[in-house]
């Protein structure tokens, strides 16, 4: 098994992605392969002192920074590490790419060199967040801001396939995010989507509501990409404020300085709860091939992390998986439909 | 100034509107009409020796609880305490609605008791939450699933409006909520809302994203009534999942219990400060009459900030000032434009 790892994306490249790659070939059994400037990657490994053969540099000369426009960037710069890198997965020289770039960039190049699944209209990025019970896999998080009834249940479908096959989560519960747990609560959208994803064979448990996201109400909470990627971006904007917050009211008295010292470690663990590096990163759904995103702040240990989900996508055939449940799940015809 | 108090609405009721009118009436200059079951209130009233005739109580024998549908719980409950409420604003009896009941039902209520402000389309409900430097307004947070630009124009305006009058911010920031920073970036409803925005005299700020609401980048935050209730419960959701998290974390072991006893009477005002029932309900604004909806867990305290907001409201003429910054920001004859 060969992961493709872009060695240029994300704040802390290539440091990030040569410690991620470095500790994955140690854990598991993988060949790896950084996309990027052969001399900057290899002088990185040298430091590390790695020198097995396990992990190889595959040269590209252009970086696609984190602000760039997506689809002109990939067309301009056809030397970058992430069109390179998602190349080398078409031509099947890796299994997967994984990127802490230009999250855009990535599905640009994705949608470019690898294609969408027959019959999938829209690819949707997903995210895993923490609940009080485990995880939950959000989809869409922002490929899609504008989005039809029939995107959201292949975004449900699909997700239900990645939280069982990568989560391992069994028989995986399906939510759609709505203003109220009635069918006839929501908004266009969502009242299209609900009859829809009853008809289906997943395990759909109706509406959840934004507040019971954090309580693992389901496995799976299904959204637009607008939707999703506000409750994205609001969720970690709330968890570190709320951690400022705390911080600052500990540090307004003596006492509470002592019990900041003592629960510090305690902190630590909630922090690290918290953080959706620790999961993985984030899968490109729908795309006839693996891509993994992973946050553009990710250390060494995250991108190990992304690399472990990249190989557990290619293990348990999420692809293939997908496209037979579309034909199990939808096979009325909806592969005819044209993509809006 | 007399404001007119729903007694039976909300989880504490009527116990928390009578604390509530006693509160206020003692620190404010003004009375109260408590309506709702006579002998139910009259009863708390006498509990409570209250004996002064600042508050007066005016019967309705029907309560709209919170599941119901509000268009057929107003149909059909006409002696309810919030339509009787709602009636003796628009006669005149009183200055003001608050309760702490059904929301749709309140919205239901006052639009047709009380009816629209000329030229708003689509009446929104506003939210205050907390920030890292104060307060921010979010709206719509519920009244409407699915808008158009205007209707997101008219937001901004109402909220600019109510953060100056009712909050006390000079030339409030108003911002987007989108999913990047960029103007090219949003879905439709954003991308045709931004230039829009533009064109007026309130101070836009452009888009803001999720993370930057408990950041305070903007005073107003503007968004479609299904993203706001998603923003709004989650962020209810996502504050009580910490705290629940830390307070578990902490009783893991001996030094994390001392630690968190320690740092009880700090998280006490974290607790506070996130608590949205401190900050005195939320305003339905656009409609043609001052009405006010509190939380349904609201105890005494925030049934009397949301009477200061009421008083607020009446002293500083917020309707009024809507109907005169509709003609100076609006003047190119939105006032025409058809409810869709």
């Amino acid at each position: 098994l060969k992961i493709v790892l872009d060695g240029m994306g994300g704040d802390f490249a290539p440091r990030a992605a040569v410690e991620g790659a470095i500790l994955a070939v140690q854990e598991y059994d993988i060949e790896i392969i950084i996309v990027g400037q052969e001399e900057l990657i290899k002088t990185e490994l040298a430091k590390a002192n790695y020198s097995s053969d396990k992990i190889t540099v595959h040269q590209a000369s252009e970086i696609i920074e984190m602000g760039e426009h997506p689809g002109n960037a990939i067309r301009r710069k056809k030397d970058s590490s992430i069109v390179v890198g998602t190349r080398l997965v078409k031509e099947g020289v890796g299994d997967a790419f994984i990127s802490a770039g230009n999250t855009g960039a990535c599905m640009a190049a994705a949608l470019f060199g690898l294609g969408r699944i027959k019959g999938i209209q829209r690819p949707a990025i997903g995210t895993v967040m923490p609940t009080d019970t485990g995880i939950s896999l959000v989809l869409d998080v922002g490929a899609n801001a504008d989005c039809k009834p029939i995107h959201l249940v292949q975004f449900a479908l699909m997700g239900s396939i990645y939280a069982e096959k990568v989560l391992g989560i069994n028989k995986p519960k399906v939510g759609l995010l709505n203003i109220g747990e009635e069918e006839s609560k929501g908004n266009e959208l969502t009242l299209g989507t609900y009859p829809l994803l009853k008809k289906t064979k997943l395990n759909f448990v109706g509406n959840i509501e934004g507040r019971d996201i954090f309580w693992g109400k389901s496995d799976v909470v299904v959204c637009d990409g607008f939707v999703g990627n506000v409750v994205l971006k609001l969720s970690e904007g709330l968890a570190s404020f709320l951690m400022n917050t705390i911080k600052e009211q500990l540090m307004t008295s003596t006492i509470g300085k002592i019990g900041g010292a003592l629960i510090k470690p305690l902190m630590g663990k909630l922090k690290k709860k918290l953080d959706y590096a620790q999961y993985g990163g984030a899968p490109l759904l729908g795309i006839d091939g693996i891509s993994i995103i992973s946050h553009g702040s990710s250390n060494g240990i995250a991108i190990k992390n992304a690399i472990r989900v990249a190989k557990e996508c290619v293990n348990n055939e999420v692809v293939r998986c997908i496209k037979n449940s579309l034909e199990d799940n939808l096979s009325t015809g909806d592969e005819n439909i044209n993509e809006q």
